[in-house]
Formats: structure tokens, sequence, C-alpha cells
């Protein structure tokens, strides 16, 4: 058979420590696993593995050049974020141990520490869905390509970016099947045998998935071959009622982005270009990074009957007539995560929003010699008890083999929101201390947080609400200082040459929404829910504006 | 491109109705929705759709000749197990609205109320994992062909049944891409980069995902072309303890089974035919279906340093000496939905174990007229959130459409655990009816449940933790009926005739084991781990054995 003709590339040559620190045990970290997450990082880039070298040749990297040399201590900082901001994420990326690459190009490996984070997101979103009634269900994966072929925006928009299967069980297959990009013509294909009546309607599916889009560019978290997502997909019976359920699903995401993540993202409607291919109206958050760059960080279609034509879908309504469901389909993905990374990280690594961090507390016993340190784990794994008993997601590290300082500084790479410091003397006062991962150095600290299970879990609960706040509050600042509202072309050029985000009267064509990013590199981003009270004339062309829209250079 | 001219195949347009009932609001499902089931059900096999045929044609499904004419009345029923029980499977899958068929041959669309009956799965083995430090991770589903030649037995293992990706992005790709069917290579090609030292281990990691297996012969959730598993992955010091980590798995897998599912299965050993592509042991539990065959329902491996060494990982031990990490690796797919449905389901439909049942507990308000109505719903809403607030799953049937004779049929089919009916004069008398799905008629009912919350509440625990004993205990006399101690070959074959499972001393060879199958089809299962006191001569040989093996036919 061909395929066995296929040459092995050698296996990755280069051996990287992995201090899988989180999860192991219950509570208590095992002692030597903190020890080497320096000595991993340090020897990433100078993988001598092709496989993943080919991958990292296309992939958003540090420049080799300029890049850590092994062994040197220079590659033991996190780039600072205001030398290089893509560099620095692509650190604290690798050193959080968030995630790898995999071996084909433009893959990546969600590690633990980072599927974690993915996991608290699942959580926070699937509660939401169900509490608005939407079901989860499982479609395949595999979809004959004709299906993509019958929604004509549709295989346009995705025809580029697909994955196809051509041989199944040694055989080549009679038609190329695709790796779902999205799954729209599959659910329509199902709905057209399961909707019969308006009694069946609404229908509110949603499913956890995997999705692939060959994207040449590539990011960890932001925009990769393969990634995690979920895909909501409903019908109703009018199209108000897709319009409205379309609605309603970004603002599920902006309460998630803006209550869970600490994003103060700005939503609203999308350009008819900028439109998801086969939507009549495509809603969107947009979220600011640190880099003043946009994401966009979920999006929900109003569909409208769209794909119901394509695929013959049709029920009978309670006049009697036969006619086509309304649908919308809505999805958020691990994108998430690295916009979690980008809005609220610093120099010194991660800063998680407490309600999603996957350790919310990370109790550090101060073990001195010559002094009583069973006394100090005992009270550091009481702490961790009464904070886990209280739904505190609560961990000791314990280990002997690093300093209190370097777990200090561990821990606040990887973004834990409350570290809790116990000593000798702290155990015999009855007190503790805490310290905000927001806040740095001595204005974060609080002393004389009491040991006894009510104080402190009510001192730690009230921390991590402030922690949350802090966050939100300060990336709010952040996005409020970096958009300039304009009125001129002028105005918005300047504006976005010097990487904000220009907000201003719209009324241009789309032609002219293309001449503005052909010109400028910046897109228009979202005509935002939000609208002031008067508008005034568009700043492009001068002619009356009903709405204002944003435009930024984006991810 | 090539592509476009692919002829698009015809939407189906066969319109089948769906009762989605269940996840819709809160507690109160919409009248309406219970009513179309049998209407759906009847339509299932006229329908008209090219590609579902195709599917159909070589998936196990009931013989078209013999099928239920659309609208006729002898399709309103679930064909008896004891007249074709996989008919009687497959009836039940479509009738409780389980899984759907998929567009490509062999996939399965899983429906809300199979999918919820996964998260059940999912929720409770996940639990179980993190209680050993097991980390959820994600892994690329992409897999260079390469990768699987570089362990022998794996690849001749796999390559019949992958699928390849061999474009992506409009282009030819210069390799091959696996649609991973199982993930231990690409596991290892990052565990070669995350290994160093003896401080790295162990690594215990999981993954929730989707796996693809080119199937020739396809039944739902028991083997389909895409299903869902979660596969774990884990890295040990020495060989010890990797194979007792999968030990540990399988004994994971055996205590979900039986307390979780009330599947009674038999946990043990594989032969070496029977174990898995690239392990030195593989673990199984083995389930006994309603119909007698075996169902494999899990299984765990020990890997030895057979996939370290073909992807040269390696670590420095304690002692200073560069050595292989010892691996296992352990699965449970959709299958298990397979298993339940097969180990407990009656004639009138599925009877589900209340710990995964999605709904525990079903109230139908027996609304009559020229009574208080009013009244009774709210009792009956009332006890749905005394039993929601201590945890129960339980819902309130309160459409009019149906009689509560039609309800009770429904959720009777559906394999709603517990059933409560709730009258105008059990509202007077401050009291309520419940009924067991496990026990037919008057013998499954109990009157006089307190309408008090406390009251209802501990007598509805009381009766779902009885159902729960109750399947298994019913399940594990069946399997005990059905297994036959043999000591010689025709015994053995006595026993496979009449669709038991054999089980008898065994000393044979590879050669004498792949004879058994020939001449019965019945298939060595497993040495059970529990074995006799004395084994005796092997049935086949003569010869002295050291420990009984099971045979029997297998799904």
């Amino acid at each position: 058979m061909a395929l066995a003709l296929l040459s092995a590339r050698p296996p990755c040559v280069c051996r990287l420590g992995s201090p899988y620190v989180l999860h192991r045990g219950a509570i208590s970290l095992t002692a030597g696993r903190v020890s080497r997450a320096r000595q991993s990082i340090s020897r990433r880039w100078g993988c001598s593995d092709a496989v993943t070298r080919a991958a990292a040749a296309v992939t958003e990297k540090p420049k080799t050049g300029k890049g850590p040399k092994p062994g040197s201590d220079k590659d033991k900082r996190i780039t600072p974020k205001s030398t290089d901001f893509s560099r620095w994420y692509l650190d604290v990326v690798r050193d959080a141990e968030m995630a790898d690459y995999g071996p084909v190009r433009g893959t990546m490996v969600i590690r633990p520490y980072g599927y974690a984070l993915w996991e608290s997101v699942q959580g926070y979103l699937d509660k939401r869905f169900k509490e608005l009634g939407v079901q989860n269900a499982y479609f395949p994966q595999l979809i004959p390509y004709s299906f993509l072929q019958k929604e004509a925006d549709h295989v346009e928009g995705f025809a580029p970016e697909l994955a196809l299967v051509t041989k199944g069980g040694g055989k080549e297959l009679e038609e190329p099947l695709v790796v779902r990009p999205t799954s729209e013509t599959i659910v329509n294909h199902m709905l057209s045998q399961w909707i019969q009546s308006y009694r069946d309607l609404p229908m509110l599916l949603n499913q956890w998935a995997n999705v692939h889009r060959w994207e040449l560019r590539t990011r960890p978290f932001i925009r990769t071959l393969e990634f995690l997502w979920q895909e909501g997909h409903t019908a109703h019976a009018t199209a108000e009622e897709a319009q409205a359920m379309a609605r309603r699903m970004v603002d599920v995401y902006a309460e998630f982005a803006i209550n869970g993540a600490a994003m103060p993202v700005i939503a609203g409607r999308k350009s008819k270009i900028e439109s998801f291919a086969g939507a009549n109206i495509t809603y969107t958050i947009e979220a600011m990074m640190g880099d003043r760059r946009a994401l966009q960080a979920g999006t929900s279609h109003d569909l409208g009957d769209n794909f119901a034509k394509a695929f013959g879908t049709q029920f009978l309504n309670e006049a009697g007539d036969l006619v086509h469901p309304q649908q919308s389909s809505w999805g958020a993905s691990t994108r998430l995560i690295g916009g979690i990374i980008m809005t609220h990280g610093d120099d010194a690594g991660l800063r998680l929003p407490p309600r999603l961090a996957p350790v919310q507390v990370m109790i550090v016993p101060i073990l001195k010699k010559n002094t009583d340190t069973e006394a100090v784990l005992k009270a550091a794994d009481d702490l961790a008890k009464a904070a886990t008993s209280a739904g505190i997601r609560a961990k000791v590290d314990a280990g002997t083999e690093k300093t209190p300082g370097f777990k200090f500084s561990f821990w606040e790479m990887k973004g834990v929101p409350v570290r809790i410091e116990v000593g000798p003397r702290d155990v015999e006062q009855g007190t503790c201390v805490a310290a905000r991962r927001d806040r740095p150095g001595k204005e974060g600290k609080q002393f004389g947080i009491p040991l006894d299970s009510q104080g402190f879990v009510g001192a730690v609960q009230q921390m991590l609400d402030e922690v949350q706040e802090g966050l939100l509050a300060e990336a709010t600042a952040f996005r409020d200082a970096n958009i300039v509202d304009v009125t001129s072309y002028d105005e918005l050029k300047q504006a976005i040459e010097e990487g904000q985000w220009a907000r201003g009267p719209w009324a241009g064509s789309d032609e002219d929404e293309k001449r503005v990013k052909e010109e400028t590199t910046a897109t228009l981003r979202c005509i935002p829910f939000d609208q002031p009270a008067s508008v005034g004339s568009c700043f492009l062309t001068g002619g009356p504006a009903k709405e204002v829209a944003i435009f930024a250079k984006a991810y």
C-alpha cells in the first residue's frame, strides 16, 4: 500500500521537563514537581525535532535570532509585554504550561493547566445554556462534501479552509468527507428529518466538539488548525424568535466574558462583510487585548431560513402552511483562553480571574529549620480543607526543595489569584498572610487573616471577589482609555496608527469598508449595541450616519 | 477544483416528528411535545433519503420486508426482545430517541436523551479519574501516518480501520494524516518532550475525545465509525507501577459498571490474541447483554515500554540511568450506552439505572375535568422542587394533550426509574403514588407517599436506591444463570450453541484459541480475576490448567 512507503520521521530528540503540579493528588503537591519549570522553558526553542520545527516555521513564535539560548540566564524570564507582546504571549503560554505545539503544523496540545481553565469555561457556559432550555447532543464529525455546497455562501466561505478525508478503511472514498469546520449543514440534514410541525419548535441544540480550519498563520489558542468549541444550533417557528435567540446568546457570551472572564467586551453587530458565511446577521463580542488589538471572542448568527431552504427543512405552522423554520447558530471556543491570557497577563505571567482559575488559592507553608514545621504543615492543610469545604479551589505547595520565594514567583506566573503564606510565627499568633495576584508587592498583601475556618474562608472569599472586580476594572479602564471617538478618516487613521480602537459614525458601503481595511489594516469590528444618543455624519463619506462603528486591528 | 464537481445529493424528503421533551425548560414540559413520538417512529424506516438508506444498508437494522408499514398499527410497538433481540435494540434506540443515523455510513447522531445519559457516565468517571490524580488534557486529532508505523503491532492492528486526511486548505498533503483511532502515538510524541527525569513521573493524563475506526458492520452505540470516549495515558518509573495503574483503572471501570450502570461485569485479563495492538497485557470488563452475548465494556492496557521505545521516550531514574518509562492506557466509550440499554431494557423500552438516568423521577399530574387542576399542578410542581432541591433529577409532565396512561407508557419507554402520580384525591389526602420502572404493574406501586417535602424526598430516594439495587440483582441473577462451567470441549460447544457463556479450565495455545473461535464463533472474553480455588485440566487440550477462561459470542 502506498501509505506504507512513507518515510518515518525521526523521533523528537529533545527532552523537556514538565512539572505537572496541579490536580496530582488531593491537596498537597509532590515536592519535586515545582522544580523544573525554568529548566523546561530554557530548552523549548532548542528543540531539534524536525516535525515541531516545521510547525514553528509558520507559527507565530519568538525569532530564533533573538531567542533565548539554552542554559543562559536570559531565557529564564518571560519577555516583557512592552518589549514584544507577541513573544510575551508565547512565553506565558509555554511557562504556565497552558499548551504545546502538536506535531502537525498549526496544531496544539492543550496541557492540563490550560485544559482545566477550559473546563471552567465549559462549566460556566454549559450551565447557562441548560438554564435556557438548550440540550446537548453530538453530530458526526465527517460531513459529505456535497452538504457544504448546498448553501452557496457557506461553501464559498469555508472551502479554502477544509480538511478532507479521502480514504477510509484502506479504500478511496467515492465522495470526500469534510472534517467539520462547523456543523450547520449536517445539523440541518438531521433537522429536515426531525422537524415536521410547529410543535417540534423551538428546537434548541448544542454540541461541545472539535473543529478544523486549515489556517495559514496560527497562534496557540487564538488560531489553530484544530480547536475545541461549543456550537449551538436552534430552529424556530418565526424569524423574530430566531433573531431573538441569536441576540440572547451573544448576551450570554457577553455576560460570561464580563462576569466570568473579567473581559470587558463590547457586544454588537458585524458588518455584512465580516458576517458568518451563510448568516443574515452576525452578532459578536469584541475584546481588547493587552496590545490593544481586538479579539473576536464569541459570535452568534441569525441564519434566517438560508440553511433550511438549502436542506429542504419545512414544517406545518399553526395556520397549516408548510414553511421553513428560522434558525440561529452560535459558538465560543478555546480562543477564549488566549483572550484571558492577553487581557490580564502581566510581565510576571498569567493573572487568572478567580471565577475561572483552576486554583484560586495557593497556600505556601513557610518551613524554617529549628521550628515546628509539623504545626505549620498542619495549619496549611487545615486552611486548604476549610477552603475546599466552602467550595474554594485551594491547594498547598508543601514541597521542601524550593524556597518560598521561588514558589511565590512560580504561582504568580501561573496566575493564581490569591496566595496564602503561613509560617511558624503566624501559627503561634493564629493568623496568616494573604497576597493578591492583581496588586504587586506589599500593596496586595493583607496581614492578620485569622486561621480559624470561618474567619479564613470569609477573608479569602472577599479577596477573591476583590481580585475578580479588580481585574475587570483594570481591563475596563485600559479599554476605555484606548477607544478614540473619531469624526474624520484622518482621525481614524491616527488612532489606528497609534494602536487604538477608533469609534465613529459610519454609513459606508461594503467597498468603503474594504478600502479602510486596505489602507489602515483595521477592520470593522462591530456596530455596538450601545449607541450614542446622536451620531452625526459618517467619518469617511460625510453622509448621514445612523450608527457608530468600531474599527481596529484584530487577531 | 475537482471537489466542486461532485454531484450534490438530494435532500432528505422524509419528515419525522421529534418530541424533545427533556431539559427544555426548568421543570414543566411543554404540552405538545409528548405527542408525536409514535408518529415519528412510524415513518423512520419509510425514509426515502438516499444517503440514510445507503447507511442503513450495511448497518444492523430491521429487515425492510418484515418492517413496519408507515401508518400501520404494528409499527407502534417495540419488537419484543424474545422475537428479535437485535431489532428490539434498534427499536428502543429509535423510540427513546437515544440516537439516529448520520448521513455517512456507520455514523451516528447522539440525540439529547442519549447524550444526557453519556454526560452522566462522563460525570461519574471523570470524578473518579480526578480523585486518582489524573489530569485532563487534549491532544490533536490528526496524527502523521508515520507515527503509527513506529510501533509495529500498533500499525498492524489499526491500519485496516483508518480514516485518512489527504487534503488540507485546498492542497494535497505531503504526508497523509490519520484521524485518531486512539492516541498512544501522539501522546508519546509529546511525552518524549515532557519527560526527562523520575521527578516528572508518574504522569497521569486523560482526554475526552472523538475517535474514528472504519468498521464494516456497525450498530448504534455498539460499533460506529466515530464514537466518543475517554482515553487515559500514563507514564511511570517502573513496570510494577504501570501494571498497577492499568489494573487500578479496570477496577474503576468495574466499579462504575456495577455501582453506576448496574451492569454486573466480569473483570479479567484478555488473551494475547484479544489484547490491544501494542499492549503487553489488556484488562477488560465483560458484560452480558440481554441476548447473552458478551460486550467488552471498557479496557485497560499495560503497555510496558513498547511505545516509549518506539518514540524514544527516556528519563533519568533515581540511580542516574537513562531508561524508558513504563506506560498504561485505558478507555471507555459511548458503547457503554448500548450496554446499559441491552442489559436492562425490556419489552416496554429502556430501564435506566437511577444513578445515571437523565430524569430519575417523572411526576405526572392527573388532571380531571371539574376538579381543582390548579391544586394538582401546584402539588406536582412542589414535589419537583422538593426533589430537585435534594439533588434528585425530577421533572413534571404537565401537558394536557395526552392522557395519563399515554404518559405512563411514554416515560416507561424512556426508562425513567420512578414515576409519581398525583391527582385531586391525592392532594386532598396529602399523598401521592409512586411506581417503580423495574417492577411491572401493581407490584411496583407504592401508595400513600406523603406530599410533604421531607417525607416525599425520603420515600423517593429510597425507591431510587431500590430500583438501582433491583436492576443490578436482576442482571446478576440473569448473568449467573447463563454462565456454564464446562470441563470438555463438547460441553463448551453445547453451552455456546445454547447462547450461554462457557467458563472452563484453559491452557490452550493461540492456535487452540483460534480453533475454538472458528469452530464455535465464541471468543475468549477474559480470564477472570476471580478464579476458583482449584482449576483442573484444560477443557480442550486436557493439559494442566492454571486458570479458568470465559468463552462467549460477543458484539
